[in-house]
């Protein structure tokens, strides 16, 4: 684009107004229709905004109830004032602001939600699963970004080449954000331990699962660390959960708002511990897109639903349950030494094969949350 | 309660059953009717639960669908005995259990909403604060207890006498939980900076608000503590944001539902972060109960909703923001040297009047979890 060019989506053919909204017209035959209380809340001004931080130094009760819109001028070609009454309170706000910004034409942003994500099923990797080398993701902005899109895109990514050596999982996540540390400990070690607390650090399968949903806040990233792996089985599986919830939605459209209206009760409780949570299964957002999933039989605690819901309530849990556990939308894979898989806890089922307690399986976990992992994906792509 | 006594409501009068479901009539006259698929999903025989740890090792799918009650039998008067079909699987539950576990009697647990809360507003603490001493807080689990269990009823909590060293609030947070480290690092510095990149880091008032509506998950408790405070002004103001929104609520229903059904984005952007949230203003749960609350004027982004809805919106958001700023609704009190204040970031609205750049005011504020710090309350009072 060259200097002082204004592309044709922020060119405007005509402006007008009413006492209490903008009209304007653009030149690609879009309109916006912005409210004046909306278009004043949002000045820009110094006045109104810090200008090194942006945070908005207006508080919405000091605008006057009787507030009008008394003239709207155009300032070259890039620029509108509008003068607001009874303030006589001026705001300039750029062509481009107001495009970037209008409600009438732009989508919302990504909230996470499954319509802003690429849901998979067990054949969408047949060529190869997002995996990137250690050294790519940590020797500049373009490895990184590799991997952490991924991560956005399918939930998940996997690392190889991650030295074998313990606490080298609290390093990755150093990389992207903050380790979120439980009554877990900073990491954990996933190996076969007698009388375990927690039934990960026995050699049984695993059904496919979110971690902790009896913890609040649930904690939004898992990472795994595989330091050895000389048992027979012991195989990881992974499912796109938000999937999952759209075929339980395609099959079945009650089984699915069952699962959204009734939370239920989980909980973990050792000698250390007594973790309660009360969630639903399925969480969706005010555009009825979901945004998380909770699954993990093992820490279910007590179903207390109102009598008559408790059948609706089984025929919908284990039709999810079903679904879930589908070959079809299974990734099976192996980690091996050296190898990194983070996934968002809020999306992705994990599970894992039994393995023999002959030879050796030995990972090291730990948390991390997404708002780290998305805030250094957005930063970098700044100057991409 | 002598040895072997059965306590009353755990005393049966009569147990009948039918194919799919298990009718007991308590000796108090209250009934519990359960429904065969989840006595099964219940059981808590060493087969269908780790005797260790209590999880579940049975998966819900692999329950017949033709489940049938086949013989209920009493064993003592603490027992019953449950025959299933096809699997001719035994269950015995004690009666304690099944009185304790029963969806017909017993609410729902405490999912930290406005129902299972202590409700304040300013002159609800006319005698005195939730105050403790730091070295009753630490001597022993009495003195933890008061303070915890405060937290919980009134979503904070002062402690005083909390040495005035940097970092000791560090040291607060490992008496219950576990710090959240952000970009803002494991704490955080609260004084007067040039050009602040937030500007809690001014000395200008800030209105009510919840910190850190933009990251998702939000942090769940914040502390502040106070290292000095010479300068005039800077007061602390808290104000309870579930009888706030209880208040919307009840003057206007529509005003509640327009900020529950409608999510806003957050955002807060700086050299090093760019974090982005969609999220209501009010959260409620599956029984219309409030569970969180954000409000934060300078973090709101880009109101993005349905044109239809901007007015109704932004009536909404008015009327929510002047019962927050509402006197009535507001405790005011000055942390002094050595206090400390732990707050519910999900419940509780904080603010501070402006203070004189002449003088010093000091804090250090650090985040951590709530499911840390109310785990640490039910283990501690298990033996209480």
């Amino acid at each position: 684009m060259m200097q002082g060019h204004t592309p044709i989506a922020t060119q405007i053919n005509s402006v007008s107004h009413a006492n209490d909204v903008l009209v304007i017209e653009w030149a690609d035959g879009k309109t916006s229709r912005l409210d004046a209380i909306w278009l004043r809340d949002h000045c820009q001004m110094p006045v109104s905004r810090n200008p090194v931080n942006g945070q908005r130094l207006l508080n919405v009760i000091d605008i006057p109830d009787d507030l009008t819109i008394a003239k709207v001028a155009q300032l070259g070609d890039d620029r509108l004032e509008i003068l607001f009454l009874p303030e006589k309170h001026s705001s300039i706000f750029t062509t481009q602001w107001l495009r970037d910004n209008c409600y009438c034409i732009n989508a919302a942003i990504d909230d996470r939600s499954a319509s802003h994500k690429i849901l998979w099923q067990g054949d969408s990797f047949a060529d190869s699963l997002p995996i990137s080398n250690y050294t790519e993701f940590t020797s500049g902005s373009a490895g990184k970004i590799t991997t952490l899109q991924a991560f956005s895109n399918y939930g998940f990514a996997l690392l190889t080449g991650v030295p074998c050596e313990p606490g080298r999982v609290l390093e990755v996540i150093g990389h992207f954000g903050f380790n979120r540390k439980t009554n877990y400990g900073e990491l954990f070690e996933v190996r076969t331990e007698i009388d375990p607390n927690n039934l990960a650090y026995s050699n049984l399968g695993l059904g496919c699962h979110t971690d902790n949903p009896y913890r609040d806040p649930v904690p939004t990233i898992q990472l795994l660390h595989c330091l050895s792996s000389s048992a027979p089985g012991g195989d990881s599986i992974l499912v796109d959960g938000f999937r999952a919830a759209e075929l339980l939605r395609q099959e079945n459209p009650e089984h699915f708002a069952t699962l959204v209206e009734n939370w239920i009760n989980f909980r973990f409780s050792d000698v250390d511990a007594d973790l309660v949570s009360r969630a639903p299964m399925i969480e969706t957002n005010d555009l009825g897109d979901v945004i998380r999933v909770r699954y993990n039989n093992r820490s279910i605690a007590s179903v207390k639903l109102p009598a008559e819901k408790i059948r609706a309530f089984y025929a919908a849990y284990r039709h999810f349950g079903e679904i879930i556990e589908r070959d079809s939308l299974k990734i099976v894979f192996r980690l091996k030494p050296g190898h990194v898989v983070l996934f968002d806890n809020t999306r992705i089922m994990h599970a894992r094969t039994a393995f023999s307690a002959k030879g050796k399986r030995h990972l090291q976990g730990a948390y991390a949350d997404l708002d780290g992992l998305y805030s250094t994906l957005n930063v970098l792509k700044r100057s991409a």
